[in-house]
């Protein structure tokens, strides 16, 4: 079903009743109807309270089944083991949506589960949507709809935006609504999800992506039970044209720890979680700071970036270089204004620096015109995709305030997609009025670069692009995987990565000496032997793998004495053969994996084999699947990647090659899904530039009952 | 001379004249004295301009010579040309100070460096010090000396406090003097030095240090000239147990290029200034906001943290989750609270979570009292180093004010040293009110947490405690260093490290090719052959190198083949013999290097060999000399240390010999000072724990005739 018909009657409802209605000041079932009364909402409010006549001077009912009309949503604002009685008390069909306040579910255990369960169930046959249980509500902003018992609202509302909100957390909701506030940062919607029995933050990102209002989302992620929704909800923003800046909790070891201990969800594994932000176009935000200063740039600047080129103006020179500091940090360039530009500075500065950073000097002061004619200027060049400006204590002067306006408001008419901040000590109706005129006011000069370079990074998400229906990629790699669970052995997997289309090692299996013997011989150069055994993992430790061996008689020991070995390691394991490959030298070792992740299926690592991985962990992930053009992201995100390019002098190796095969694998390990719990090819070998990869060795695992 | 003794007339000057004064408000010859006269300065005011009667009501002087008095102080607000005639009338003795406020110096090129040039021979002559010029002036707060012609304190004066401000850029001073009036952070002395012809920030740290009013310094550094006077400075605010956070502009490549555009001063390496902070104990902030941050806090706080141990506590598990990801990502610890705190909170929150970070839940705001009772039962442990509370939009519940005020009270009763922040939203009023019972307010929670790492893991300079007069040093390592330029070769460089007691591989030099035979045999093993030329630096390029070699007859061979690929490709090097030594295998290759640094002078580099130093820049830097201690926590600075550390199975590397290799080296880059211009010690071979470590190769280059 569409998400956007069925969350509409919720997220704007034409009728609301209101379970545990009371007139008692700041209880949770007077709020939301002080809120929708004091903010003239236009449906029908219908307070439900067997103990009351009149709630808030509304005629008061005694059961859900005592009011006639249809409900769009009810609220429900009593005690959690009287919430399903409540709501038995509907007619079938009555009801289209709930959002349960009520705290005392999944949150705090078994018994609490088991209510959660029993209101899932409830709902679920009466087709009746739920918001929550445990959580604040949710506000549509435009329509003055306070289905919520935060008493945020009442100290002051927000403005109606383009931002959509959505937060796990109930206290980080009510927090950030009253931070957007204070920002006086415009919402569509607010919605906090709390336990998610039913709706979760994917499905809101969903409804925010249709609802036409929304241009900005704003996700607070705590945990993730469902991906491919999540995968799904992200992908429909993106190919919208909708940026998401998204907090997810639980980033490190006492994070996740923390996350684990205050939800029901699944913290999940943070590199996946990387990967999923990376591929969907997600801007990921660390810091409460950041989520805001980001969303709020982007509800200005939705378009992407036309460059990571970064202009800077500031009357100090010292603070220009602070700021050029932070723009390195985040990879913006700094390239210099053309020469006509520096001579027009310069003319009436002469001791200003007209590079960039452009240092206006104190003059700037005595000369006001000078940091408008200055920026027209460098914008003007089309070099540049943002402009940052730093103006120290000289903001409050009074004489530049009137130009400062003028600035702002020029600079936005002329170039409305083009990211201007302003850096100065502004009081707060001055740092309001030049955020209206269309620019963002930092105090701090480096939030200002911080914020910029988050937003001049930001680009579609290559997935929205991909043709990611699982059907489409399933067909494409029609994989036979052997039945059973647990290893497969080598030869199995190489077979099956070769069949992906990877380069495998050529490769034989010999289950005589004198079939080692032939095959070796075929090879004409030293191979490989290994034994062939799906019991067996480490191979080399019991003896199972003999490397560089050449002539009949070397082959014939070599054959007898792996078999020797592993009999004496491992006498119950089922040897199927030695498989038997020609030596490789040359080329750089790399490691390719797969891990099937609970929530988010098929997670593809890269990474340079030895001290890359083992000590340095410097590895990167992608979600399955992938194309070329990803995998090449993710081999650019390793530190190794220089060693690939050949900067140091040994030549480059086949990057593209190792790129299909990583986006090959993803393929694989797609079409595999769930039917296994890993792949490894270690080591990878990436030859030299256009002589391709090729992998010596592999593993399949294919997931155990459970 | 003693600094303090000649700056105090400077900074607390008894009577002070007036260049160029003037009564047309907001000139610079103007604002000193409005300012003196508003804040009640108690000394003499001495106006001088030949075109004015009375200035602000003051009789005005023709001359400095028409003033019959001595002056501490004499403020220069004439233009550059007339500075050093104005200077000239007064009387020799006369002026015992004089800060110049006029730009037209140094900072616009030739003609402005020489007038900087004849200013600073008249003061030496005269023996007046000299602040600026180019500079903003200085304020001393607490004896109401406004020597400025900022205009910031006109809109409001800042309290006096213990924090010394000093920045070399007078932007950016103006900017702090307004940022520190809003924080209403005190400032003892607030100073800006602008061009530094005489005075710098290393004086004015070294008279911050002496003043007994200052507890905490701020500098803000752009270029430094005199590496040894910033040490001295450091050294002695660090002895004195006053903390210095310092920001250095010019960081990065693109900083760098701004700063030098922007000072005559020296960026310098940046790696330079990193380890000079770590070692003389500074701490580094990397943006305006963090500088504040940090010097607020340890203006709270200026002793070092009992641990790096932090206790939260959030009202939303998921915040406190967020604020975890912060404490990891600065290497804060999290350790759970003791078994009888958890279960005294659990017994009146049920469903909170007792671990750390503590979640308290909503329930903090039902029960008031929890967020008292739980924060003095996790101090009281004496397990935390600080305390971290977040309470979101609850910060502006009236019920919880009265409860949070005296929490921050009796917290800070009870735990005077222990940092505790709040992040809540609250009105500035409450903000200031909070900070001052004692706390630190952040709006945003993460930067609470990073603040509170900055100041629990400074720890005092090792430098402080090191005697670092340079003829102790020097006296130790007597350094017989040839005389001449340009490199030494091998067998002359790896004789002087040998005698500086590094551990280098034994060795002979053959001169012919018996002597060779005869060396080889002595070692009985197989040897390494190369080849002696101080004229040639990379000599296996050449042939000049065979490794491997043994028997009579494959030394005699390869000592002439040396030889004959030596005189083909570089046939006038001057070759003086074969160096022989036994060949090494085991071990961890490691590289150690010196350079000198022309403003701070011999730094030493570490690194392990390989793609750690050619891959991934992977090395650390120590100014020298110091001591073992110092350089094990420069080897375990790098990401290789793992692998010394033998984490990954294959045993520990011998970490103290190559620690005091390191110490060993310093010390001898530090006798040798600028007599060479470089040492590299690669590979040097870290050997199993105990077995210490071989310099395989190494080559001293000295001074260039300059």
């Amino acid at each position: 079903m569409n998400t956007c018909q069925t969350l509409n009657s919720l997220f704007s409802p034409k009728s609301i009743a209101i379970l545990g209605a009371s007139n008692a000041t700041g209880k949770s079932g007077a709020v939301p109807i002080a809120l929708l009364l004091d903010a003239g909402y236009t449906g029908k409010i219908y307070p439900v309270n067997p103990r009351q006549d009149r709630v808030y001077g509304l005629p008061c009912h005694a059961s859900l089944n005592d009011i006639s009309d249809t409900i769009d949503l009810v609220i429900i604002a009593v005690p959690a083991v009287h919430v399903l009685a409540a709501l038995e008390q509907s007619r079938p069909g009555q009801i289209r949506n709930a959002v349960t306040f009520t705290s005392g579910f999944a949150e705090v255990g078994d018994a609490g589960s088991q209510l959660q369960q029993q209101l899932h169930a409830f709902a679920r046959e009466r087709r009746i949507r739920l918001l929550g249980p445990n959580c604040l509500g949710f506000i549509n902003v435009r329509d003055h709809t306070y289905a919520t018992f935060s008493p945020a609202p009442l100290n002051g509302r927000l403005p109606a935006g383009d931002v959509g909100m959505v937060t796990q957390s109930g206290a980080f909701g009510a927090y950030a609504y009253c931070l957007a506030r204070e920002r006086n940062l415009g919402l569509s919607f607010w919605i906090s999800t709390g336990n998610e029995s039913d709706i979760d933050v994917a499905d809101c990102i969903q409804w925010l992506t249709e609802d036409p209002h929304t241009r900005v989302i704003m996700a607070y992620i705590e945990g993730c039970k469902d991906g491919d929704k999540l995968k799904r909800a992200l992908s429909a923003a993106n190919s919208a044209g909708k940026p998401v800046v998204v907090t997810k909790i639980g980033r490190t070891a006492s994070g996740a720890q923390a996350a684990a201990s205050h939800t029901a969800a699944l913290a999940g594994d943070d590199a996946v979680y990387d990967a999923l932000f990376k591929q969907y176009g997600a801007i990921r935000a660390y810091t409460i700071d950041e989520f805001f200063n980001v969303g709020q740039a982007l509800s200005k600047w939705p378009h992407h970036a036309a460059s990571q080129n970064l202009a800077i103006i500031s009357i100090s020179g010292g603070v220009g270089a602070l700021m050029a500091d932070e723009a390195d940090d985040h990879h913006l360039s700094l390239p210099a204004p053309p020469d006509d530009v520096q001579a027009r500075l310069l003319a009436r500065i002469p001791f200003a620096s007209a590079n960039n950073p452009v240092d206006v000097t104190g003059q700037a002061l005595t000369d006001l015109s000078i940091l408008l004619d200055t920026s027209r200027d460098l914008l003007a060049t089309g070099k540049y995709g943002a402009l940052a400006i730093f103006l120290a204590a000289a903001g409050s002067s009074e004489a530049l305030w009137p130009h400062l306006q003028e600035l702002v408001s020029v600079l936005h008419a002329e170039y409305p997609n083009t990211p201007i901040t302003i850096s100065a000590l502004l009081p707060p109706e001055r740092i309001t009025a030049l955020q209206e005129k269309g620019s963002m006011v930092f105090a701090d000069p480096s939030t200002a670069i911080r914020t910029l370079s988050r937003i001049m990074h930001h680009r579609p998400g290559k997935r929205a692009a991909l043709s990611c229906g699982k059907e489409a990629v399933a067909q494409k790699t029609n994989v036979n995987l052997p039945g059973g669970t647990g290893a497969l052995n080598e030869a199995d997997s190489l077979t099956i990565l070769k069949n992906a289309g990877i380069a495998v090692t050529p490769f034989s299996v010999a289950t005589t000496k004198a079939a080692a013997q032939d095959i070796a011989r075929q090879f004409s150069c030293p191979v490989a032997m290994k034994i062939v055994s799906a019991d067996i993992l480490h191979k080399s430790d019991i003896g199972g793998v003999k490397l560089g061996i050449s002539g009949d008689d070397a082959v014939a020991d070599a054959y007898l004495e792996i078999l020797s070995s592993v009999q004496r390691a491992q006498p119950l394991a089922d040897v199927e053969g030695i498989l038997i490959a020609p030596m490789h030298s040359g080329g750089i070792e790399c490691i390719m994996g797969v891990y099937c992740d609970p929530v988010f299926g098929p997670v593809v690592m890269f990474g340079l084999g030895g001290i890359f991985v083992e000590v340095l962990k410097d590895v990167s992930f992608r979600l399955a699947p992938f194309d070329q053009a990803e995998a090449l992201s993710m081999i650019h995100e390793t530190q190794a990647v220089s060693l690939l390019k050949g900067e140091r002098g040994q030549g480059a190796a086949d990057i593209a090659a190792l790129a299909d095969t990583l986006a090959a694998l993803s393929q694989l390990a797609y079409a595999l899904g769930d039917r296994i719990e890993s792949i490894d090819i270690n080591p990878i070998i990436a030859l030299p530039q256009g002589q391709g990869v090729r992998a010596l060795d592999g593993v399949i695992i294919r997931k155990s009952a459970s």
